[in-house]
């Protein structure tokens, strides 16, 4: 049975997009733990809490850092500027300050987007001490009078706290594992990363409708860079089941598809996505090299774990030009352009899923005939995407070291193709599973 | 010394295929035992039997299959189609039959081929029950009226038999074994395959005339595929002396020559048929990538066995259009064609037999001028060509690794430029030869 | 801290080369020892000797030949061609004779240009006895008249000497050995191979000037092909030490700098060179795979040896009409040009020997604010240049098994730029060298 997406499934994880829209994430805060809530009535993800401070490989995880309030209001008490509008405005940890600044001392403490005037940028001080700033829109610059003076106010919390991980794990028929992974530390942009995490949560939920599963898959949602980081580090011990998996980014978009291949480049997982983009007969995709500057790929793939980890997303992320502004928001994605690329990854996970080794249970050829799967050749013409075709690329390459998707891949036939006559042979008892 | 053609071979091989040609032969039956008998007095093969309904691998022999008569006649008894006239008409292993049909009745058991009007089919209903079919030129079908009837007559034995191997060992110095293939199971039929069968004895005979072989060499006649399968699991512990070999087909058409890998690709026997055609001078030649749909090259290459056989061809089989009709007939094929090939293939089955790998007896380069083996070189105007060229080549390259064939590539000389020196460095005492 | 050339070095190189021209040098004369011992003013060099007769592997050291006076002369006494007026005019081991020839005997005795009528060839009879030779300028035979009789005097001493070879060694951290060597068995010949000799010596003079380094370093000086023979039969014991090294020769010309691989083609010692060449910013330079006729490099990559060397060269020595002619002197070469190749020489040694293997001391991908190292990365637009990528290049590749150079290749860079953040990142203790 192939896998195949269910409209159910697309219509709830637009639904999850919209409703995870509004919510004020960073690496620690509450809005973090509040989304993995919220997709917990979706999909019953764990709840996994590691303390602040705590040491993760090389690492450090940071305090907890929630907004109260913060805005820059002119004496009078309005406030131009209010992070209540849109949560891009302040940036991530910044510290408190409250004071009365002139224009000129103000304008130290902003950031804008000259190039892009009309779109507030999102900006992070991770890892630095005593640092405040407001991220605009460049065209509010004009809110602001050289003479005049402006009251600060930055109400936040930094104090210990629980950096948050949703995990889903799905057993298989093994203990090998394929990671699915998205991060959710980014708040209000819409294409980076709501629509990884939608569409990892929405893989997982129809992975588990569907029947016998070799391996075992695990949903990872966390802060970008220290979850993954946090998460390794405490589980050490089941990576060796790993045999890799996806990172899910920037989803959205109208852009093609691109793969972007883990550092290894040729692994079942790398295989497996470049096949289902192949096959996908939609044309337009885009394979790419690992690259450095990425997401969580980097973790996985780096030294000490060297796992295979490739990415799936639209317009890689450094390449829009709404990327990390107020322009990525939810009318810059769709839920057509998420649809499509869960059917592909799914295919993808089907592919890998289902691609076994075989041992063949006769020598040289089998006699067709007498388990009655004989196919007639036509000798003179024969036809490459005849069955009886393929039953003959099928015996001359089945013998217990080359993969369906070898076979498959050799001989430039469709994955399922060669799946389908390889089930037929196994249940007429000619080939035996390997893996 | 070199291997050459000798005019008597050449003659004896066109000679072989007149007398064979009207010799009706199928997978079992009295015509293969009497071909190889008929084969016996040119080359004194050993002929094995193997019983009807012996299970060999996955595979059971057939019955014999003889043909008393069998023709369609009109009420007046006059025979419109007579087996006597042409072995094709009648399909291989159809049932017995007597009886009275319409035209009507009667064309449900005619094949004919309505885009070669005049030429006769070639089929077979191997491993199909109660099933009877005459073949026709699709011209001879205006004999036939609708409104008459005609009185079907084909009266043959299928009992149990005894399937041939006609077998030839030429014992060489070391008992690694190369293959001669051919078959022999269809009736008057000229490039395919006594053409086939013809080469494979006259190689066969050559070699015997040669001193100093390195392999010995097995030639093996018989039906195709069911042939193939039984003397491969009669022969399970000889199988590790074989280094590979070559099956023989389609020889004598006006095609180029054609070298059909084997499925590895780059082996001895690959290397050697390559190296062969690609100095054989003649232009004119074809390599391709092994590919299913062939002959028994698909059951030495295939999974339980994995021997490295090629095939020599002209133009391959499916590929003219008289392959399988009455057409493919002695007018088809040539003596010139086949001592053309004839040639080649001794050239091929000469460089796998003296490729060496030599160790040498010194240390870094040999003091050619103590040997007496020193030639000037012309350090202006290095001419490659030269033998003082190709004495650096051979000792550069002689280190117990490389073989002769392996030099002769990587640095673009005929084999035998480089088989020679090293034959007079190995007479020096220079070199000393691993194999 | 980087190795760079020293303007007194380049001048001592030259002033070798204009000291060592005039000298009279061949296999085993006295002209090789003075040689070494005017080398050895600069250098602090050993001289070692190794008697005529010695047996090494299959050669054996001839007899010494030095030159008391070699003339011909009318017979009025007028020396029409004198050795003590160029000394190329005497093939080298000429046999002793002294007679009265007249033209048409002489002429059988004389060797020209005739494409070159105004040089003088440079010819040897190396191991063949009872010869000799005069080599003329083509332009030079009008001094014969048909009908004169002309006197002839070769006055050599053949006895047996000692083969003379310069060693000079540089011990580094480890024992691993990277040699340089040159070969200074040519007359008054400028670029082959004076222009070897004298940048070899001023290579090993500027390492010896040099901290830290990683590998010992060996000069050797010699006669082509019999001194490198006997210098590796004596030591065979020290061959398993040996990483590689350089054959330097023709260093002087106007011709782009070349880089002939050694016969492996990409090891360390290959790997260095190509990468000092594309990285030298002089557009112009030439990388040759492997070729026969070559001088020592011949005898390093041979088997029984099978050591990595290549060669640095201007022109190739085949490829300049000067080549082993008079004209091959102190006009045609220059010291900017050996200047030059020397600066090439000594990047290539100085990424040899810098090119570590570094296992991280962390595990996925270091914490560089905690270490203070961490650079900004523009996400929109990322600089590879900038030091922040670079960084991102090393903590994804290093991983104890990826070397500097390695890395640098794959990604594109400088090798320095790699080695740079490499030495932050070790002094960080971020990374530990395996090498």
């Amino acid at each position: 049975m192939k896998w195949s997406v269910n409209a159910g499934v697309v219509d709830t994880m637009w639904a999850m997009v919209e409703e995870l829209f509004p919510i004020h994430r960073t690496l620690v805060n509450d809005g973090i733990r509040n989304s993995l809530e919220l997709i917990r009535s979706s999909l019953d993800i764990a709840i996994h809490e590691f303390p602040s401070g705590m040491h993760v490989w090389d690492w450090i995880i940071p305090e907890a850092w929630n907004v109260n309030q913060a805005y820059i209001a002119d004496l009078s008490g309005r406030k131009l500027v209010d992070f209540r509008n849109n949560n891009l405005h302040l940036a991530a940890y910044s510290c408190p300050f409250q004071g009365r600044l002139t224009k000129a001392e103000l304008l130290e403490h902003i950031w804008t987007l000259p190039d892009q005037p009309d779109a507030i940028p999102y900006r992070t001080l991770y890892y630095k001490e005593n640092q405040w700033r407001f991220c605009l829109a460049h065209d509010e610059l004009s809110l602001f009078n050289d003479d005049d003076q402006y009251e600060v106010c930055i109400d936040v919390d930094l104090r210990p706290g629980k950096l948050c991980v949703g995990e889903f794990v799905l057993p298989g028929k093994t203990d090998k594992e394929i990671w699915l992974t998205s991060y959710l530390c980014h708040p209000s942009l819409a294409n980076d990363n709501l629509s990884g995490v939608a569409l990892a949560v929405s893989v997982m939920k129809t992975l588990a409708s569907m029947p016998d599963r070799q391996y075992s898959y695990r949903l990872l949602l966390w802060p970008e860079s220290i979850g993954a980081t946090t998460y390794l580090a405490s589980h050490e011990q089941i990576l060796e089941k790993v045999v890799g998996g996806y990172v899910f980014t920037c989803c959205g978009d109208a852009g093609p598809i691109t793969y972007k291949k883990s550092y290894f480049g040729n692994t079942l997982i790398d295989q497996a996505a470049l096949h289902a983009l192949r096959y996908a007969d939609r044309g337009n995709y885009s394979i790419r090299d690992f690259w450095l500057n990425g997401s969580d790929e980097q973790k996985f793939n780096a030294p000490g774990v060297r796992l295979p980890f490739g990415s799936f997303m639209r317009t890689p992320y450094s390449e829009f030009p709404e990327y990390h502004t107020s322009k990525d928001n939810l009318s810059f994605i769709s839920k057509d352009q998420l649809a499509e690329i869960l059917s592909v990854v799914l295919k993808a996970l089907f592919i890998a899923d289902t691609n076994r080794i075989y041992e063949p249970l006769y020598k040289g050829e089998p006699f067709l005939s007498k388990h009655g799967l004989h196919r007639q050749v036509d000798l003179k013409r024969p036809d490459r995407k005849s069955l009886a075709y393929i039953q003959r690329v099928l015996t001359m390459e089945t013998d217990g070291h080359n993969s369906l998707l070898d076979i498959a891949n050799k001989w430039d036939y469709h994955f399922d193709d060669i799946l389908d006559e390889s089930i037929i042979f196994s249940q007429a008892g000619l080939f035996k599973a390997l893996n």
